[in-house]
């Protein structure tokens, strides 16, 4: 055995302290597999009286996590206070001045700043190393576990958004503040850096084409499983030629397709390979645990001196993509509020045939005929974005439109 | 740039054409995240004639295996010629002699063994690397898909064993010899690999409880299904105390399970962690493309210098654990074919309760009560196999029995 790995723990909430019991409970295995020990040394949170279930006689305390990046004695660095400034920037970059090692979980600050180091999901060491030699064609991902365990409630009990969102809260499953994970941005962040890994190019967090949960009616969740889909806030990049496309937004998927069989606030990632094909991988997206598990692996790896380039290749090599300027081609879903009376359906199919957007299957849906107006869902086939709101546009403006047009991607999963 | 990985590459079957061929066509990006060329300086087959849409152009020529392992200018060994024995084995030994790397997917090599380095299925490095900080509690794996093929097809088409088998073999899905995959070896193979990256134990083989799919009756598989369970060829490893139990038998899983929802050639892998939780990884079990990918990115890990130890740590490090006596408790599935008279199911209650075995369900087959026979189907409450066994051998022996019992494990996933 050679010489511990010194460890200095910046953060003791949820993350730091479920690091530092991950390090005490498993430190046989963790040695016998890094081939030496890893060490917490010393520690840096905000109030060193609090209780977290963690036993920190015999470790240095630093109020200043500045001050603890800084020390000699340091060898790595885990950042787990969180956030994208302030203290945990100023730390990391401390830390990395100075040649020490460092680990975060903290998807906000290495989106913005390109971080040495990545933790985080099981999958970023199977993009990064176990598909190494794959060019991958796309990556997918459910990776927000709060938005996936309100729209599977949604569905499964008919429940509105407001009504869920506040359950969830309760529950502990949502933030007071909730708009970083249903407006889409955590989710936006993780497949940034996904796509990274998955294609070589820097990491892009602003080029990600974000959207939420929170405009989603009940009503549209309720008509897509109609029809054997399910709708998922679904992040997917790909390349178009040379030019990335990052999207995260809700979609329809199949319900039979991995996505649509997933439920509550499990993550689930696809990668589609040349060589390998595609490869599923499914685990808890969140939380204490989980994200020690990331943590301590890449510990692990870095006392063994085995750890690889954080995005597969060195940061120094990863390319600048433009962005795409709009999504590939899809079908599309669209409910319709249309005056009932003849000739409205075909208005529609006219604004829609004259653009080419061709109908794969049109629903007047039965239960909804009421007060003169109908609800009429319509499966496209494969088509652009663009040319379909030139003709949703065409539509909302005509007489026999009453109500703003829906219109929601089917990603072929 | 740093000098390229030179590669002697044996066998350019399926695996070995695919290794070549992949690294051909992802030639840049292979070298970019390798940090350098990785190049096939070398290569052995049986026919140097045969076309296999691979450019042996510029590349030297060993007819025997040994030759090409020992060359001074190969640095990585590649072994994709299988087999357990013979040239395989002798080749490979004769690389790690002179201390060259050697990659192999070669599962009955590694599980006879413990050759240096393990490629395959992607849960290989999630294991080892990915979920190292990890205590697992259980590993589980449906590891080959020609028997995945055949449950999934007897099952949603009401087909026998022996008629799917025949199809599957005229669609290339199962060999001419299909007892390799149909009895369960090659599945244990996988499994008896998995355990010791999940457990730090030695590769035990023998020691796997294997019991393939081709006693397993349409009967059996339809009432499964209609008591909410489906049947899988499922490997289960976990630690009993210091004892490792191994098995890889057709089990009862919960159609609603991820386990129950797989369909088809598809393989999965689950890994119960202490700190991650429940980790699901899918993807395709073997072919050309996949099991090259798998190769090909210990190429990368071993051309930049970072690879781990194969079985997560030192092979000298493995520990040699004794094998569990049996499976944990669990609950359990009976199928009897009982006379159709009163008292019947009173003797096999009484059987069952004698030994301590309570029951959660008893179903008697309404379709098939005929001849003076009734089919009755108990789901048992968690017991012993040993107490189970005792309890059916007195049914059997009873004047109420008209065939043998039949009893599957439910596992609890």
């Amino acid at each position: 055995m050679t010489e511990p790995l010194r460890i200095g723990l910046a953060g003791l909430g949820t993350v730091g302290a479920g690091v530092a019991r991950l390090l005490a409970a498993n430190a046989d295995l963790i040695a016998a597999r890094a081939g030496r020990e890893v060490r917490v040394v010393a520690v840096s949170a905000r109030d060193r009286a609090k209780d977290r279930g963690v036993d920190l006689a015999g470790l240095a305390w630093e109020a200043d996590p500045v001050a603890l990046a800084s020390r000699a004695d340091v060898d790595l660095f885990v950042e787990a206070m969180g956030g994208e400034s302030g203290p945990a920037k100023a730390a990391t970059e401390a830390a990395l001045a100075r040649g020490a090692h460092v680990v975060t979980a903290n998807k906000a600050l290495l989106a913005h700043h390109e971080a040495a180091v990545a933790g985080g999901i099981p999958c970023v060491k199977a993009l990064g190393e176990g598909l190494a030699g794959n060019r991958v064609a796309r990556v997918m991902g459910v990776l927000n576990g709060t938005c996936n365990y309100i729209l599977t409630r949604m569905e499964a009990e008919g429940l509105a958004y407001a009504e869920v969102l506040a359950d969830a809260q309760r529950l502990g499953y949502a933030e007071a503040d909730p708009s970083f994970d249903v407006g889409g941005t955590d989710a936006a962040h993780k497949l940034a850096l996904l796509a990274a890994l998955a294609f070589g190019t820097r990491v892009d967090f602003d080029g990600v084409m974000t959207e939420g949960i929170d405009k989603l009616s009940l009503a549209d969740i309720a008509h897509a499983a109609e029809l054997g889909f399910r709708i998922k806030l679904l992040g997917v990049a790909r390349m178009q030629g040379e030019a990335l496309e990052q999207r995260m937004r809700p979609c329809l998927v199949p319900a039979a397709s991995p996505f649509g069989k997933l439920e509550g606030v499990t993550n689930m990632v696809v990668v589609e390979g040349d060589a390998v094909g595609r490869i599923v991988m499914e685990g808890p997206g969140a939380g204490g645990g989980p994200t020690a598990s990331a943590i301590v692996a890449d510990m692990i790896d870095i006392a063994r001196g085995a750890h690889s380039p954080a995005f597969g290749v060195p940061a120094a090599l990863l390319r600048a993509a433009p962005r795409a300027e709009s999504g590939a081609p899809a079908a599309y879903y669209i409910r319709l509020a249309l005056a009932d009376r003849p000739g409205a359906l075909g208005r529609v199919a006219a604004a829609l045939g004259a653009v080419g957007v061709s109908i794969h299957r049109m629903v007047q849906s039965a239960d909804e005929a009421e007060g003169g107006e109908a609800t009429v869902l319509i499966v496209t086939h494969e088509t652009t974005r663009e040319r379909l709101d030139s003709a949703l546009a065409v539509v909302a403006a005509s007489d026999v439109s009453m109500g703003a047009p829906v219109a929601i991607r089917i990603e072929p999963v």
